[in-house]
């Protein structure tokens, strides 16, 4: 047989995903696992999302609609993006899509030609380097380390400019790092963005977890940023909806009209039905979600506990998203409790599943092997047992 | 603003679903609109789909799954195709995706490379050519004209094989054409597809409605063809799911893998909601399946009598799918009762909806501008008053 493509035999799987299938098979085997890995909130779909989509459903709205999405979802995600990000739009520049990563793909498909440079500031969530290179891109790497709090300077951008660079990639609040940039930061970014003439792909799917006072701000609101840009967003995060798969993509002009073209062809819309649920949850109660970011708070807090108690881990304390990225790099180079020695994330995070039954996702997946990602997505219970676990396993280590 | 991507800006729009769109607004805006445009049955989704997926939703069964799809609709599928199509997979053979085009899609990114030809027989979908050139392939036509009745020979295969030729897409039974591959037929194309190392997409999405005595038989069953095929099919059309946003692709060793992995990265799984109905679906009651033949049968029955008491305009009766695909180009240069003079497919089609408010799909978005399609979706009463209106249009041309 023939070689298959190279754009995809040369994508790297997502390093979480198969972790956090790993895990689920190791369960299924009787083993007992507790999993801080995936990056999906351990709450029910609020009951009103669910109540729309059965009634869409009994009414019989199982039909193609306009590749792009229903106006009526268009229509309820304009409303949000005024009411809570300042963000003017019509219908026709928002396409609906199956979930916040397929907006990702599609934004970087549309953008980004072969030998195309894109920014990508580390570190990142390990699909935005995999879609570049899907698109014969150049993803280029602003290495952003612990002892910058993971925080991305403009002087990083100004120096990884060619004439070759094509767009940005923003993930604020960020994954995994938790790192979420200020008004002022953003000025910066956007001024440099705007000058090379660059475009702006912006994930804010993590918009609504932020733990600090500070209110989140969109790139796109700054000057002369709006028509470059790719606001990114879904549902599965703030709305416990991660099985449904629908997310949104928001641009101006021809951007939206070539990713609509790109979609009417590759997949078609998301699913009707995902699709009136989501409108339910964006027109509807906010309550859940703000239920959930003080749950979410406090589990932070007792995650932070732990891992603070531990000496030579060293981690900023997430602004936002729902992970804390800890350097753990101080324990490569020594042996487990079970005799393993340790030289790196990967091999870290299998000697801790391996000995204590406990799943984090090693840096290696996000372009920072020195440190490994805790989600506090899982509950309560399962932290204060794994937290202690991991406490023991890396204070044995020798 | 820098030009995005070549890839994207030279896909050509899906003309099929630009005409449904515009049909959809001419008739909010107040006009009498019968359109034959779409291929979507216009029946319901059966009740024991919609009761599994309210079902899964009140279990909470929400959550991601493995980018690939469930266990439990992989093995719905395997079922399937082992009992209908007598061949054998494992369910990890097998990805679940957001409908066939999404499936077609996946299949043509992980085999074609910049430069490969892929053989795409005309009369084609329009997706298919656009798929392979957003990929970097070359489609090679392979012109089947309404003297052949639409009808692919191997010798047309062989002619047309180069040393860049890496795969072929087949579509059986055929949108537009209606025709039907015969065992006899599938075993020469079976043939020449090993001979040459060529890989295979079969899309099987129209399987259940054939017209003649025959049953269908897929191609990847030929000897020494089922690794080197990727077998497409889907929900929306056997089960009126068209809005779900739910198919599958069945492939070997490598080819699953990659394709899995590349969904992992670019969209994950289709909606958890859309898998739970389909497996009802696939283990349920076949009776709405053949329900929906027998009218489709009727209906094409009424519209072959009206086309055939036309003079001049040729076409094979389809034994399969649903749609007439027939030649008008008799008509071509001539000017119509509302004095609009039509020399192509797209003017006849445009001078139509203009003057007679029908809507059918031109020649041209299936490679084939001498002809235009007709789709018996419709139901009965919009077929008796459209193809009279249609008969009157057409004679009327002087």
């Amino acid at each position: 047989m023939r070689p298959l493509s190279t754009r995809v035999t040369e994508i790297q799987p997502s390093m979480t995903v198969e972790i956090d299938t790993l895990a689920k098979r190791l369960s299924t085997e009787g083993r007992s696992i507790w999993s801080l890995a995936v990056g999906e909130p351990n709450f029910d779909t609020p009951i009103n999302i669910k109540e729309a989509a059965i009634r869409s459903m009994n009414k019989g709205l199982t039909r193609y609609t306009a590749p792009s999405g229903m106006q009526s979802f268009k229509e309820a995600v304009c409303e949000k993006l005024l009411k809570e990000n300042k963000l003017a739009y019509t219908p026709e520049q928002i396409i609906a899509t199956s979930g916040a990563k397929h907006a990702v793909f599609n934004a970087i498909s549309a953008i980004v030609d072969k030998g195309d440079e894109v920014l990508i500031p580390a570190p990142y969530w390990g699909t935005y380097p995999e879609l570049v290179r899907y698109c014969g891109g150049v993803p280029v790497i602003l290495e952003c380390g612990v002892e910058d709090n993971f925080r991305l300077k403009a002087e990083y951008i100004s120096n990884a400019i060619t004439d070759k660079t094509k767009a940005i990639i923003l993930n604020s609040p960020c994954n995994p790092t938790g790192v979420v940039y200020s008004s002022e930061e953003l000025k910066y970014f956007a001024a440099l963005i705007v000058e090379n003439d660059l475009y702006c792909i912006t994930d804010e799917i993590y918009e609504y977890f932020i733990y600090t006072k500070e209110p989140g701000v969109s790139i796109a609101s700054f000057p002369n940023m709006q028509d470059r840009t790719v606001v990114v967003n879904g549902l599965s995060k703030a709305y416990c909806m991660t099985g449904w798969r629908i997310g949104y993509l928001a641009a101006f002009g021809n951007l939206a009209k070539e990713i609509a073209k790109m979609q009417g062809q590759t997949t078609h819309h998301p699913s009707n039905v995902s699709q009136y649920g989501a409108i339910a949850a964006l027109n509807g109660s906010f309550e859940s979600v703000l239920m959930m970011r003080q749950e979410f708070s406090e589990r932070m807090y007792r995650m932070s506990e732990v891992l603070e108690s531990i000496e030579n881990i060293r981690f900023p304390k997430p602004e936002g998203a729902f992970y804390i990225f800890a350097d753990v790099s101080a324990y490569y180079g020594k042996t487990t409790a079970g005799g393993t020695l340790v030289s790196n994330s990967v091999e870290l995070c299998r000697a801790l599943l391996d000995e204590q039954g406990i799943v984090i996702v090693p840096g290696a997946a996000f372009g920072c092997d020195s440190c490994v990602r805790f989600s506090f997505t899982a509950s309560l219970p399962t932290i204060s047992v794994a937290m202690p676990k991991f406490k023991e396993f890396i204070e044995s280590m020798r």
